[in-house]
C-alpha cells in the first residue's frame, strides 16, 4: 500500500516524552506511586476554576441545544471574538476587534494554519529559536517549508541575536518565539523584544519582505513576582499572535484557542482571509461551539497559579541549595536544569535511575540542560530531594 | 505581504449556500419571516437526544475536572474508541477494535487527514462522483493531489460505472464516495457497493496499486423506510471510513468524529500511523476531550429522525403533486429538484423571486438541479407550497 513517507515517520515516531510518562506508571507499580518523581509531562496540574463548569453546566441547562451546538462561522461565533478582544485592549491597551481572531482548535492549530497562510515556495524559512517546541518544525514543513534553528543563548536564554541576524536570509517568512518558553521558563524581557523588532524592521527593510513574527504564547497568563508580558503586536505589526487556553483555564483537551491578526500587519485583511483559507484547506471547520460559548461568557478567567508558584519556588530553591545550576523560572511551569557532566542524555539516565524523570533538552534543540514539568503534587517535590541529593553527589 | 495565492482565494471564496442564508435572514426582515422559505442551509433541526446534555452535564457534576478537560492520547482515549467499534460490530456485524479509530475534529478533518496519509506526488489522482460534497477537492489539493470528477448518473444517481472506468489511471490514488448522499439524497444500493468494489479491485490488481476508497458517512444514520445501509468495509477492504457525529446527534458545531482504517486493509497498521501523522502535520493534537467522554458513555443514541422522515414527505409529497421532477430521498435531509428549462441558475433566481431559498446543483458538480435542505420548521413546507405553485405556472 502506498503512503506518504512522512506521515508514517511523523506517526511512527516515539513521543519521548509520553514514552517517559508511560514508563513512570508501569514503574510506579513496581516501587510504589511514592517512590517515582515523574517531572516527564507539562500537563496543568490546577484544576480549572470553578466558573467554567459552572458556566457550561448554565448554558446545557438553558440555551437551547440547536444553538449550543451548531456550527458557528468558521473564525468562530462574532460575539465570542469581540469579548476576546475587549478582554485583551483592557489588558494591554490594544485596539483589538472582532474580525482580527480567527478562533481555532488550540495553539498548534493556530501556528499550522498561520504557516499555511503565508509561507510560498520563493520565500520559506522558518526561523525557530532554541530551546523550542519540536512540532514547529512538523508545521514549517507541513506548508513545505524549511525549519532554521537558532542556537539558544545558555547565559540568559533570551535570544542569541548575531546568530538570530547571521539565520535570517531573503527566504526568511517567519520566525516563531514562545513566551514566556517552554522549556526554559524564561519570558523575553522588553529589551528583547524590542531589540528583535528592530532587527526584523530592519531585515524586512533591507530585503523588501515583510518578515512575520509568530507569537506562540500559551502560556503568556501564567507569570510569577509581578511580572509584566510585553504585548508583542505593540513593538513589532507584522505579528501574528497564536493562543491558546489549554493552560491558562488547564483545558488542554478541549482544543480551544486563537490566531490574532492585527490591523497594524501589512495587508492585515488579505493575510487575515488566508489564515481563513488556510484552515479551510486543513479541514478545520469551527473551534468546538461549547467552549466557544463557555469562553465567551468567562473571559479572562484564569486557573489559580499561585500554585504553580509555590512549586516552583520548592523546586527550583530545593535543587539550587543541593547545588543544580537552575534557569530562574519566570514563568509557564518547567525548569531548566544543567545537566552534571555536560551530556544530558546520561544526566536523564542517571535520573531515571533514582526513579526521577526528566526530558532530554536536547529534543528542544538545547543539549546540556533537561526539563523538569513542576505542574506536580508538591508532596513529591519534597520528596524527591532525597534522591535529588545522591544524583548530585554521584557526579562529585 | 506574501501570503498563500490558494490559502488567500479559499478565504476568500463567496460561500454561496452561507450568502443565501444571509439574505434569507435580511430578507426575512423586509417581508416578514413567514414569508420566506428557506431551503438553503443543512443545519440539523431536530435536537439533540435528551441523553447527550444530560450525560455531558453529569460529567461535568461528577468527574475531575483535570481529567474531564485533560489531553486524551492523539488518536482519542483508549476506551471512547473502543465504545465506538464495538457498538458498529454489534450493528453491521463487523469486527473492529479501538485501535482502527484515529478520533478527528469531525469527517472533514477526517478526510483531510486520510488524503494527507495516503497521496503520494507519483500517485495523486482523488476520484469524487457527482453530485459530490466539494470539499472534497479542496482537501486534495492540500495534500498535494488532483481531484478528478465523474460526472452524475442522472437516472438514478447511482454510479455511472462507465464514466468511473473511464476516469481511473494508474495515477488514481483514491475515490471518495458520500451515501446516504449530500445533496441528492440518495443511497447506494449493495448491488452499487458490490460493483464499485469489484471494480476497484480489478483495476488496483491492473495498475498494481491499491486503490483506497474513502467512504465520507456523516448522514449513515439518517435513512428512511427501514432502508439497511451496506457497511462499505465489508465489501472492499481498501476503505477508510470517514465519520462524524454532527448529524446524527445534531452537534455539527462540535467537531467530533473519526477515521476507521480496519484491520483488512493492506499494510492496515502502517496505513493507520501515516493517519495519525497527518494528523499531528496539521496540528490537530485529539478530538475536544469532554465530546469523547460524553460520546464514549452514548454511542449509539440518535436524534429523533422521523421528524426528517415527515419533513421529507411533505415536502416531496408537495412538489411531485404540483409536478416538480424531484429524485426520491432515502437518506440525509435533502431533496434534490430537476430546474424546470433545464437551467439551475435560472432556476435559483426565479424561486428567489418568489422568496424560495435554494442551492444550484453545479456547485455540487450537477448543474440542472438544485438542492432544497429540508431539516426546517415543517409549517415552513406547508406554507411554501402556493410560492412553488407560482414558480411551476411560470415556467408553462
Amino acid at each position: 500500500m502506498l503512503i506518504d513517507a512522512r506521515m508514517f515517520r511523523l506517526g511512527n515516531a516515539r513521543n519521548v516524552i509520553r514514552e517517559t510518562f508511560e514508563y513512570g506508571k508501569s514503574r510506579a507499580e513496581v516501587v510504589g506511586r511514592e517512590n517515582i518523581y515523574d517531572f516527564s509531562i507539562g500537563n496543568p496540574a490546577v484544576v480549572p476554576p470553578e466558573v467554567l463548569n459552572r458556566t457550561m453546566e448554565e448554558i446545557l441547562e438553558n440555551e437551547p441545544p440547536i444553538d449550543v451546538h451548531g456550527y458557528t462561522s468558521a473564525q468562530g461565533d462574532a460575539s465570542v471574538r469581540q469579548a476576546i478582544a475587549e478582554e485583551l485592549n483592557s489588558r494591554f491597551g490594544t485596539h483589538f476587534h472582532k474580525d482580527n481572531f480567527y478562533l481555532t482548535c488550540g495553539a498548534t492549530a493556530a501556528i499550522a494554519i498561520s504557516l499555511g497562510a503565508i509561507l510560498v515556495p520563493e520565500c520559506n524559512e522558518v526561523i525557530g529559536i532554541a530551546p523550542y517546541f519540536p512540532e514547529y518544525g512538523v508545521f514549517t514543513e507541513n506548508s513545505g517549508g524549511k525549519f532554521v534553528v537558532v542556537p539558544p543563548d545558555t547565559v540568559n536564554f533570551q535570544i542569541d541575536f548575531k546568530a538570530l541576524e547571521e539565520a535570517i536570509n531573503p527566504r526568511t517568512r517567519a520566525i516563531i518565539i514562545n513566551s514566556p518558553n517552554n522549556p526554559a521558563g524564561i519570558v523575553y524581557s522588553e529589551e528583547t523584544i524590542k531589540a528583535l523588532a528592530a532587527l526584523l524592521e530592519k531585515k524586512s527593510k533591507e530585503y523588501g519582505n515583510a518578515i512575520v513574527l509568530i507569537s506562540d504564547e500559551p502560556y503568556r497568563e501564567i507569570v510569577y513576582d509581578g511580572l509584566k508580558i510585553p504585548f508583542v503586536t505593540k513593538y513589532y505589526k507584522n505579528t501574528i499572535v497564536c493562543y491558546s487556553f489549554s493552560k491558562s483555564l488547564s483545558i488542554p483537551g478541549e482544543r480551544f484557542g486563537y490566531a490574532l491578526v492585527p490591523d497594524e500587519m501589512e495587508d492585515s485583511q488579505r493575510v487575515y482571509l488566508a489564515v481563513c483559507g488556510a484552515g479551510r484547506s486543513m479541514g478545520y471547520i469551527c473551534a468546538p461551539s461549547i467552549l466557544q460559548r463557555t469562553l465567551g461568557k468567562i473571559v479572562g478567567a484564569v486557573s489559580d497559579i499561585s500554585e504553580y508558584k509555590r512549586n516552583r519556588d520548592l523546586l527550583y530553591g530545593g535543587l539550587t541549595k543541593i547545588g543544580f545550576e537552575c534557569v530562574m523560572p519566570q514563568g509557564a511551569f518547567y525548569l531548566f536544569v544543567k545537566a552534571m557532566g555536560g551530556d544530558s542524555a546520561e544526566f536523564c539516565q542517571r535520573c531515571k535511575d533514582l526513579d526521577i524523570l526528566v526530558v532530554d533538552g536536547a529534543g528542544f534543540g538545547c543539549p546540556g540542560y533537561v526539563r523538569l514539568a513542576y505542574c506536580v503534587k508538591p508532596e513529591m517535590i519534597e520528596r524527591s530531594m532525597g534522591a535529588f541529593k545522591k544524583l548530585y553527589d554521584s557526579y562529585k
